[in-house]
């Protein structure tokens, strides 16, 4: 078994090039490794790829033995955790299957989309094995064509050929079903488009809020939340988002469901500031914007979540519900509850906050890897 | 209107002493204020009582007018929150109707148990206030009798005389029905014991996790998570408490629903090192002890958090899941889940987290008191 030793002793599963000792001859890219502490004893096992940021991803700190095994059991695990454990073929047929480091796959997230497996595969090892895996999985999660996608400049990095490996078929769509609301998922070029697993517990508890309200989805993207809200009854449904082809597909959707939603293609910044001078407000407000913080001490992104919930709740009906929403990692849970915080603040409101919320359980996070915790939904009525 | 004035600009709800400067001649205990800024010029308003060890506590923040129908209003506020927006009674008649000043209502908490309301009064203010707001609280929660609990020492300090005030109905026990669970809550010297409403949404995702599983509930109270288990359909519940008297009502719980857990009086540290000896394990395990912490830094109650962790986690099937609950406000939420993964890792084990939870929606925390937040739960898979 090839080996790779590491200078400091440390339990995160990415291992950094300065953090790499000697490296034993046979590891070749790719390969299973055992991992040697700093004195040379065993201390785990690992992925290398000495061409990778991370040239080591350690999967297990056990001192036994491991074998390529590890991995077609660590597949059945995470289908028994989303399908025995949390029961999700009840609620939904799109859920994360396979998440990465946080299922002790590193290089591989995989989605299931009713009888599609959308693939994303961030590392060598992952790319080499996903031909092998591929029965299990789909037999695992109950699927039989495959997506299969490559992010090009991560691929070159890594050393990923761009052919010869596993392939997609041929999907322009499909159509999905989740807690009795219909979403359609596109593909194009490889790439899935248009719906995003982790906020389904979230679009339910959004909806039991909406009924009898008026609603306004503040960067709707495909229009999970909006459409979710209309079918369960809000009086009316608002939704904004820059994005024409996610408007479009929003659209659809909601056309899916039979449900009626103002879609709005505009920037939600200058947008909300025409409202706010037209003195609108909406009983349930929600502020779901994309990713704005792309590193530690991103100020500019930090900037972006105060604007957008200072401009937010002015949107809110006195007394009314706000929701708002992060998906950047490199902001902690307590620093984006500051930011909302004193974003409403700063207009001598008060937020009565009655849940925190993130990712669904088929995003878990890994507790030697905390930073893999991404999103994070505050709840509170406006006072 | 009486006026105080405070001596540094705080949006904090509760100002201590050395926080207040020149007090109106007719302000007196128990009385509705202006608070002044350090300038003199309007800033809010709030309860005041010298006797107190918060002497004033800020209801508003508002420049308006502001008279008792404020209270009046916040009540009938609290109500629309449970009622309306979560539709509570949908699936209990249990829960935290007022949450102090959560609710901007300082001074009272009251916690609905089917017809019975009953209020823990906490500060003068409320004291004198509660026989007037009873017909309006019975009103909003559809309660028809009252049980009044006030701390001797709290209200020594407060000067809330022992008699004339609002007084309780004879009342030994009520039955509530919470997600289809059936739970005794008993009254004793006014105090009520047995029921925590803040749990009901754990107590019902952890039922959903229960069934087919061995369960063990450590530091059990009265039975709320072990009974959930049982009537889900756990294979088996073992359930521990130090406190007999709530053992004794988790077994007439157990009866109540007619399900079979096996209850153990015992100290769980000393109980859970014989089955770690004996090399028992569970398929699922929840650990939610008393208050450990205090205080600011209360290193003991850490202690305690790391070591029962340490423990609870060794009794985990491999593979199997754990809760772990802290009631702590003085830990923060990152603060205890540091102290779960550290006592999970000294084992080499791995925790796999899924879910972040807190108290329900009826215990609202305020913007500018986030101190207030105190339940946290962290559920996972062990790996």
């Amino acid at each position: 078994m090839p080996t790779v030793r590491i200078k400091y002793q440390t339990f995160h599963p990415s291992i950094w090039p300065k953090m790499i000792g000697e490296v034993s001859r046979d590891a070749t890219p790719g390969a299973l490794v055992q991992v040697l502490g700093k004195e040379g004893t065993p201390f785990g096992w690992g992925l290398w790829n000495p061409k990778s940021r991370m040239p080591l991803r350690v999967v297990s700190h056990s001192l036994d033995d491991l074998d390529e095994t590890f991995f077609e059991d660590a597949i059945r695990r995470a289908a028994s955790l989303r399908r025995e454990v949390f029961k999700l073929d009840e609620e939904t047929d799109a859920y994360r299957a396979i998440h990465g480091d946080a299922d002790f796959l590193p290089g591989l997230v995989a989605d299931k989309f009713g009888d599609v497996l959308s693939l994303e595969i961030t590392n060598l090892a992952a790319w080499q094995r996903v031909p092998g895996w591929l029965p299990l999985l789909h037999e695992c999660f109950d699927t039989r064509r495959t997506i299969i996608s490559v992010d090009p400049d991560l691929g070159r990095i890594e050393g990923i050929p761009r052919y010869g490996g596993p392939e997609s078929d041929q999907i322009r769509s499909v159509k999905i079903r989740e807690n009795g609301v219909r979403y359609e998922v596109n593909f194009a070029d490889g790439h899935k488009t248009g719906f995003f697993c982790d906020q389904r517990d979230n679009r339910a508890k959004f909806a039991k809020l909406a009924a009898g309200k008026s609603v306004l989805d503040l960067c709707c993207y495909t229009g999970g939340f909006s459409v979710s809200a209309a079918l369960a009854g809000a009086a009316d449904v608002t939704a904004v988002d820059l994005d024409e082809a996610a408007i479009e597909m929003a659209k659809r959707n909601a056309n899916l469901n039979s449900v009626r939603v103002k879609f709005t293609h505009a920037d939600a910044f200058t947008w909300i500031r025409t409202m706010i001078e037209n003195g609108r407000t909406w009983d349930l407000v929600i502020a779901d914007p994309p990713k704005f913080i792309h590193g530690r001490e991103d100020e500019i992104g930090v900037a972006k979540y105060a604007d957008l919930n200072k401009l937010a709740t002015q949107l809110v009906t006195p007394g009314g519900l706000y929701v708002t929403c992060s998906c950047s990692g490199h902001l902690s849970a307590d620093a984006f509850e500051r930011i909302v915080i004193s974003s409403t603040h700063r207009q001598n409101k008060r937020l009565q906050t009655f849940d925190r919320t993130g990712a669904g359980p088929d995003h878990p996070t890994l507790s030697n890897y905390p930073e893999s915790r991404y999103l994070k939904l505050i709840w509170s009525r406006l006072i």
